[in-house]
């Protein structure tokens, strides 16, 4: 049985932590080392580290890293008033997937219930944030088994984004069951959408399929209709950012119009995600801050301009996927079907 | 009441065929000298004039381009081999597009009906050219007024590609509607899909609506189902480049999947084109023909390799929208509604 091997989006190398700078993929393998908090600010907001489920790794390091500096003999409260700091400003750097506030208020509890010294303190957020990256690993894995029962059977799938190794520490969410059904000897071809603006699909997802054997080919978002009209693909798998108490998802801006398109086809659409994506306290997508971005992800390309100086542009990073478009939930631990408010109450209890 | 001015796409100016070079659009306005039928070929093929109407007004002046050169004594039955061969030669350059085969047809007709000596002959196919080119000046006008009493009421719309001024020689097509009511005092604000691969909409649609002071904002086209969703447009107005004798509609890549969210949002989904633009030959969208292009157009942005090196890639230039979600097509003698088999033959007859 083949194994595929992870992209190692952020890991700590047993004394600084290390990051796959993604805004240089495909075409350079630039391997960051993360300072402070600062740096780790910048990384997750310009999308060097991105996917939910890595930037929550990312900001728990990011986390340590606050507190790294502070000399040993720092008193414990002051220590702690620092943790709280850092916490806050990392989980601003972006503000729609709940993964990085999830991420961060779990290490941060961890490191606070950790009685002792600011020393223990900083060594407790350490091994808290070591401990989410191993979760994490594990429940990538999980995600993939759940899931690749789903895909048993069709050639094709196509897919948003990158919700892959490269989003997460492990197999990814949305390509994990892809990943677990090639490990397994069923080999799926994914149409893998650019994603506009940012192209995280061309950029990431074809290259870390391409980088596991799996067969894929790019497509413009706009050619998404037609490869499922011409019956390439059985079924759409995304990942998500947020998933509310009654199951709509942000994810991706262009996920709403491709979960449209599935449901006009009568193709699956399935999203998949780890439980810590689920926010109960979000009641539906209608509470689900939207980030905006700057128009110049639209109008550059390479550095240049093709759009008119100073048009209109509107940015939006993420969409929202009414619940009644999704035809199933895939976590970590097992696969949620309508109706999500019962289900997905379940899953998180 | 306010003028719109027409980009000046392809023209004669007495002496010299000129187009202006739309691959370097925003950033530069280069006008080019089309000096043979080579030389047209080739700015056909590479987009440098575009948009269906546009295209055959330039393969019109190229066809008289072709015998140009030849010395007036050459023997008439040479001088029409000639003829015919660079028609030939030229409706060749794009496969998709009717109005190049017919805008050909046309125009060699009429030279070839012209009696009298080779030099007959090739002031007859200049002549046959402006008058395509004129005729075709008024059409979009009447397109125009005849779309705008369909976006009386509305206060956005959405249009993917550029089917505006600059694909036509006039006011456009599915943009002609738009000017006509900005020339009334009624000004839509249009949502410009960006239009992946080449960008027309970023680069062309937004640019000349901007010149024309028409509001638009510019957008991904993964975006086109937030807009809808959130009630920014109230219909969406698309051009063609072949409307089948059943009324499916070959347009630019992505219109298909525009349309399906269209019938989803509740939103009519208009076509606006003129009549040469209807194929009663063909009988449905399976019979025609899809342009596959360069993966290096989805691959490279301004140079640069955003997927990695050798990815598979799907590149059709253009897609069918099945006639059921079309809900009207706009023509120069006026707006059909299905059915539309009946209406179509009524229209050309």
């Amino acid at each position: 049985m083949r194994t595929i091997d992870a992209v190692d989006t952020v890991s700590f190398d047993g004394t600084e932590v290390t990051m796959l700078d993604q805004t240089r993929l495909p075409g350079e393998r630039v391997r960051l080392t993360i300072q402070d908090t600062a740096q780790m600010h910048e990384a997750i907001r310009t999308l060097r580290v991105r996917g939910a489920p890595a930037i929550g790794v990312a900001a728990a390091f990011g986390l340590w890293l606050g507190v790294r500096a502070l000399p040993d003999d720092t008193p414990r409260a002051e220590a702690e008033t620092q943790l709280r700091r850092e916490q806050a400003y990392l989980a601003g750097a972006r503000p729609t997937a709940v993964n990085l506030t999830w991420a961060l208020e779990r290490c941060a509890a961890e490191a606070l219930q950790t009685p002792g010294s600011t020393a223990d303190l900083k060594r407790a957020a350490l091994e808290a944030a070591i401990r989410l990256r191993s979760d994490e690993e594990a429940t990538t894995r999980r995600i993939g088994e759940h899931g690749a029962a789903l895909l048993a059977g069709l050639q094709g799938v196509l897919t948003h984004c990158n919700a892959g190794s490269a989003a997460t520490v492990g197999l990814g969410t949305a390509l994990a069951p892809i990943y677990v059904a090639a490990e397994r000897g069923h080999v799926l071809h994914v149409f893998a959408d650019e994603t506009r603006p940012l192209l995280q699909g061309a950029r990431i997802t074809a290259w870390e399929l391409q980088e596991a054997g799996v067969p894929v080919t790019v497509i413009t978002d706009s050619m998404a209709a037609v490869v499922m009209r011409q019956g390439k693909v059985g079924a759409v798998i995304v990942g998500c950012d947020r998933v509310a108490a009654n199951g709509d998802v942000a994810n991706k801006i262009g996920t709403y119009g491709v979960a449209l398109l599935a449901r006009a086809h009568g193709l699956p659409f399935y999203v998949a995600g780890p439980t810590s994506t689920i926010d109960l306290a979000t009641p539906d997508g209608d509470h689900i801050e939207i980030e905006q971005r700057a128009a110049q992800e639209v109008t550059h390309h390479g550095g240049v301009a093709m759009a008119p100086a100073g048009v209109d542009v509107f940015n939006p990073a993420f969409d929202v996927t009414p619940a009644e478009l999704v035809t199933a939930l895939i976590t970590e631990r097992g696969v949620i079907y309508p109706p999500y408010t019962q289900g997905l109450r379940d899953v998180k209890a």
